[in-house]
């Protein structure tokens, strides 16, 4: 019984029906069904709508969400606070690492969020322990957005990369390469297994490119095969872009390199840059899920391809519409 | 006549008239009569209902207040300013301790909050040192609330402590027993003084039951003794229950002790536990003014006599009456 | 054209033309013509008002404000966050020195602004290097005020600072007197530039009075004489007072000096008192852009011409004006 019950609390399905959403904990994305989501992007482009003509509403009045942040994250936090701004509400910000009782005295996580629970209707949860975010989940009564829980789940980013690619495209993407270091990098991962799980057993390939050191790691294959969706690798950016409708960049880093030598040798290739998007086809959108340092140079900004800023401003939006929907105020 | 008005800013007396709040400032427990209490019982009890059906009002619209914190405390703060949004108010924060001008220029106390008046319409304060609220409280012209000032005051703890009391038991209380280090520990000096001067020349007995190196001090005993409150010393948590209504449970730290061996002596009869909790009172709630470490085991959350949880939230309803009363809201 | 589209965005022309400030950016005093501080000037006159009898408005209502400081400033950011909120707006607030990703990854500056640009209406930027606000406008397209880029501009300041002594004089001052380390001290050096670009070709006469070691830097003295403002320097603050109508004080800080001596032998005249009032004009009022440490004695403060808390007061309704202005709200 007590399995079932935290079962429910922490992977609740979040479908088409409004009703599916109300006081529901967003742990991961595999909770979300495929017209879950498609749900999910028509209240977003409300949301844009909205905040375009009018700058916001107010069906979050009275509402209080609180944002606590055990890792930095200045991009995660205030599109979060601005979403829950743009609708009426209000917010309360922790600082898991900074001054406050959370970071310095041995309270245990649950006991923190049990406190804070007290004064608001809803939770933004970000914590490195992998596994934090549900065990939170568990102790509490309101619902919990994860907000990235360590190498684990970061479900709102996905939701966000998603959305784009169907905003962007107008139609399914058929052709998704992800580029960079794809052993690490959270992004990635959550978003090929949320893809995979938008369009199973579809003419959908994935493409992962990158240094031999730095593949994607086997069970990210695994999740695709399931659910019946090709993928393929690559070292060659070039190659691995023929016919592709979108390109997502990740940062290669040199620390993950065992000597200078292995990084001086791939870092050019995996550099965006004029040139490469000259050769590249000509209705492929680049996304990144930023900060970038030098792996997108800036002359590709003002590229209409390039839509990785619309993507971030996409996160308001995507989050304005899960937060809307976990308090129950999918219309104004 | 300089000195008259000082009296006047640092210890107005508050009382059942809601004309009597307007404009002050909170400094001490001592300020606040019996009838007064119970006025701010009601206006407290009022909120929760406002929040529990609406999330809130707007009688607090336009009003600005400023939370400065010389000192972590993340309860305290959040609660302050949740109180503040659920009245449709708004909050600047001020990190002493942090970046600011406050923490890195060497800018007196009264300069600061002079300046920082400039823009709100009350003021809530923490400082570690004892004494620098009233200090303060003559250099501004807007209310402040003291959110515990050094090991002087913390009148906003003691109230929600005693509003909890009255609001769990529906009754006066009769037998309330103080746990742990009674030495230390604002937070059970402040609630002594407030329920002696609450329930002066009657049958409350206050009980502390403490290690023999951390019993209560002297003046507290006095203090109570001259408001005509008996007050009786234990050792034994579980003799010290015996018919009481309330435990009041702090922590015993490590390092209070000179030896590891006279801590590890008493701290097995400080934690409360299930087996302690089924020889306890039927009726007797437990307190404690959180973030507990092992004190309670978590096992004791689920007993509806574990208050504390609900004495966290008392807190919001407490501070949102008070900041109601002093910006001369008390109907919305 | 890109070049002259560049100086659009960052000088663009501020006059009393209401349409001139929308969605304009304010780097500089420069940008502000005689007329278009009189048309401020009105507007923040009815800010106050409008605080002073109601609190505040909704005209900003549904708008996001993004403080972004890489220095510490509780006063500019405070006094921005509380304009913001007094006219129904909110805002989010990023600290570039704490836990943020902008002060830990290694992002360009110009990356963070086109990130946090997605969820706000307006931006407020304070950054140490010099330059920084202009560059940061030019990769925007949202209007940002700069709250201060190193030794560079802090317009903001000097408008509250003129707005006080227009307030404060109810007429043109004619003899305004900067005193103290006039070296360094960016606020001397906009508020004099401002000036002389306020009342060109007119009677004012700006009297410089500092330490021989501190004097006011040559360019400032040829900006003032390109306006046609007589100037003059000074050592002696009582000499300097003699028919004054404002006294503008800084700080003479000690490390400024080559040796214990030589700060030793000028501080003490450097100090504004009781005693040094009583020499001083009946009319003459006194500014400090504050914090001040000693150079104002505190017996000061009551002397009805110890302007520097009302200065400081009237940082929030210039920015409330600045706010509205830039959001197309200059009337509610």
């Amino acid at each position: 019984m007590s399995s079932s019950t935290s079962n429910e609390k922490t992977s609740a399905v979040l479908t088409e029906d409004p009703k599916s959403w109300i006081g529901k904990s967003l742990v991961s994305v595999t909770q979300i069904t495929p017209k879950g989501f498609d749900f999910l992007v028509t209240i977003a482009q409300q949301m844009r709508d909205i905040v375009r003509s009018e700058g916001g509403d107010d069906r979050l009045k009275h509402k209080l969400l609180a944002t606590i942040f055990y890792e930095a994250s200045t991009r995660t936090s205030c599109s979060f606070q601005a979403a829950m701004m743009r609708l009426g509400g209000k917010f309360l910000h922790v600082d898991g690492n900074g001054n406050s009782s959370a970071a310095k005295k041995k309270e245990s996580l649950e006991d923190t969020i049990r406190c804070l629970e007290c004064y608001v209707d809803a939770i933004v949860l970000r914590h490195p322990l992998t596994g934090s975010v549900p065990k939170v989940v568990q102790a509490t009564t309101k619902p919990v957005l994860n907000a990235g829980d360590g190498i684990g789940e970061h479900p709102t980013q996905a939701l966000l990369d998603s959305f784009t690619i169907w905003d962007e495209l107008k139609e399914d993407p058929k052709v998704v390469v992800f580029l960079g270091d794809l052993k690490h990098g959270r992004t990635v991962h959550s978003l090929a297994k949320l893809l995979s799980q938008l369009r199973p057993q579809s003419d959908l390939v994935l493409r992962f490119c990158s240094p031999s050191s730095l593949v994607v790691p086997e069970y990210i294959i695994e999740y695709c095969k399931n659910n019946g969706v090709a993928t393929e690798l690559f070292e060659n950016p070039t190659e691995a872009c023929k016919g592709a409708q979108v390109l997502y960049v990740t940062r290669v880093q040199k620390e993950r390199f065992e000597t200078e030598e292995a990084y001086e040798s791939v870092k050019g290739s995996y550099v965006i840059d004029k040139a490469f998007m000259e050769l590249a086809p000509k209705n492929m959108i680049v996304l990144h899920p930023l900060p970038r340092v030098d792996e997108i140079a800036t002359e590709v900004d003002t590229d209409p391809r390039a839509a990785y800023f619309r993507q971030m401003e996409n996160g308001m939006y995507v989050r304005m519409a899960l937060l809307a929907l976990v308090m129950g105020k999918s219309s104004p």
